[in-house]
């Protein structure tokens, strides 16, 4: 009986396999309703899953669609994902590295949700760019630059689609196992062989303790043993946003800018550096070290760069066109001081308020939105100084300064 | 924002009045859907709720719908709730007792849900038998005969009947928090100024531990003592069933054969007598002892069953119309010892599975059928002894003895 099952989840007792599959099944079935998987969904958050349950779970989910197969067409591919951050377009930045290096990089990536926004939102800021490749072009592409950044291809995992679109309403989203089941399952089905997985932390995440982060490091590294996948991890910090940038075409535009070696001094940097590496690391099994000349070695040569208009092209897309708006309201500093934070989840929230991501499903986003910082964690700011400007189309609610900045 | 809301709860944090007022108000309007009810109503399973968050929940159902108040109408009225087990008729029997010592009754029943069985369906195996008297039909019969049992009168608690009907398909039933907001908001709402609450505790019952039992006496005690009802409770035994019937018809007339005094060695003598006795303290302001007296006087003297009668004349019902199945099947024993226990959930279980409760909201309930016991526990059973007859219309699956039986 449905109910028995959601009970015995309450009560914090361990799902076998089967019962795990009959009810993800049902669920797909229609035999068992939203609010009956909701339900399960709040009793799996809290009680948590033992690794068993989850590699039922992982299981489940692959077996519920396609499975892809890269082996013998395009060979030494790394995946990359990211658990999803406020300003976070390494995507965008380190496809072209990795690839100006040699590893191909067919990266299927997917749209902002909740208050984090998605790499294929920010590449339809560019005009032309086409993210609905299909599998003959992929292939194409590939063989041609290295490089694909394009929509999920296939029915990956359809039924942790289906959950996931219940879990972001349902307040269902903070879960570990969930976590690693739904992106593992994914990653797998995609076909990677070496997978890296950036786990963002902090209060613009998903994920707000190391402790948490170390958790589904474990987890994702355990399911990829038993599919023979290569998974590594890196634990990056989402307190304070990525970058400079919040928001589509900003964001595109600050990407260009890491890759032509303008903007070097931040995080954002930092991390995409440290991403390729690992990932070229992983795709020639060379030393991270080695590795990372290379990565310095693109960046300097322009190499990253070039890849990156390679890829515009490629697929479609006019460099040229990308515009941000020309309304723009400003943040300014009411006291001199140091700036001691940036809180990435404001910052966030204030971006879907412009329209830069969606409230819900149904949204239309306005790719010319967002927001841009002048200072990041560190620096000092002067009383009148701007801190950060607003680009916008429609009225807006100001934010209070000191729910952004931290200033003292 | 909704989700925000549900997070909290699923931190384990307390939420204020005004959120639990907008969620639960929200769910009716429609705002709130299924799904994000149910999500919260496991969060709320799982973490519990705080004293204040139960009485600004119990406030909120109370306010959803009307308010009775029969003050200056009937006075010393005493309302008797079940938290519900497997054959519990005392509604049946107490009413009259307590009624004939001239303590007011007017008890408005619900029917039964799950394994456990209602008053209302009970009563509906009488042919003819009324329960849905209305507000001055309830006024004239309680003044000529001092009882009434009949359906809810009014739209009490609304909010309380959407909730609890997601409850009972989303595992979130077992909660001491919700039982108590639930029952509360009834009863109060029902206006009653003094309430017993008889509280099940067993395996046939939503609490499995006294210590659960304890917790819901307690939260409904001071739920009570804010809004000036005198509140008792009574914590009784279900993991053996009430009595020897399970059933309507049957337990109709296993409720006259107590009435009659025909059957006083059993847990459902013992069980009525107590809470009758408790009733009529409180209605009268008398001490237990001297009301038990009463109570057995009333039996004694046939006084409590000719108040059956009455009712069930008063209600337009047919007393000799009560009927069982003439197709019955018997429990043998295999072995020769002693009764150690016998599994009220199981026979829960297989008196729906006759039809003699409701899988599903729909169904409709076959009166003719049930289970009668002939052994208690205590009892020596030989081989190949009738342990328990069942009265059945469709065919059904017969249980395994030892899921029912422990002999030894």
């Amino acid at each position: 009986m449905i109910v028995d099952v959601i009970n015995k989840k309450r009560l914090g007792k361990e799902l076998s396999y089967s019962e795990i599959d009959k009810f993800f099944n049902g669920y797909l079935d229609g035999e068992i309703k939203d609010y009956q998987m909701s339900a399960m969904l709040m009793a799996i958050c809290i009680n948590g899953m033992t690794d068993e349950e989850v590699f039922a779970l992982t299981k489940v989910f692959i077996d519920s669609g396609d499975v892809l197969d890269f082996e013998g067409i395009i060979d030494g591919m790394v995946d990359k994902h990211s658990t999803g951050g406020i300003g976070d377009k390494t995507t965008l930045i380190i496809g072209p590295i990795v690839a100006s290096c040699g590893v191909p990089v067919v990266k299927m990536s997917g749209r902002g949700l909740g208050y984090t926004g998605g790499t294929i939102d920010k590449l339809e800021s560019i005009p032309g760019y086409r993210t609905n490749l299909q599998d003959d072009e992929i292939i194409k592409q590939i063989k041609d630059i290295g490089l694909v950044v394009t929509g999920q291809t296939g029915d990956l995992a359809p039924m942790d689609k289906a959950i996931y679109a219940l879990r972001d309403v349902t307040g269902t989203v903070s879960s570990i196992p969930l976590i690693a089941s739904s992106i593992m399952s994914k990653k797998i089905a995609g076909g990677a062989e070496k997978i890296l997985i950036d786990i963002k932390v902090g209060n613009g995440a998903l994920l707000q303790t190391k402790k948490d982060a170390n958790e589904l490091s474990r987890l994702m590294i355990e399911i990829g043993k038993l599919y023979q996948r290569e998974v590594k991890t890196i634990i990056s910090d989402m307190n304070t946003p990525l970058g400079t940038s919040i928001g589509n075409a900003l964001e595109v535009l600050e990407s260009i800018d890491i890759l032509k070696g303008k903007e070097t001094d931040n995080n954002l940097y930092d991390l995409c550096v440290d991403l390729s590496a690992t990932m070229i690391s992983m795709g020639k099994g060379i030393d991270k070290n080695e590795a990372l000349k290379e990565v310095y070695e693109s960046l300097n040569k322009g190499r990253a760069y070039q890849k990156f208009l390679e890829l515009v092209k490629a697929q479609g897309g006019d460099i040229d066109g990308v515009k941000v708006s020309k309304k723009v309201k400003y943040i300014k500093s009411d006291t001199t001081g140091i700036v001691n934070k940036i809180n990435a989840l404001e910052l966030g929230k204030l971006s879907v308020a412009l329209g830069a991501g969606r409230a819900s499903k149904e949204d239309k986003i306005d790719f010319e939105v967002g927001i841009k910082l002048h200072k990041k964690v560190g620096d000092v700011a002067k009383k009148g100084e701007v801190l950060a400007t607003i680009y916008y189309n429609k009225e807006f609610r100001m934010p209070e300064l000191e729910t952004i900045f931290d200033i003292s």
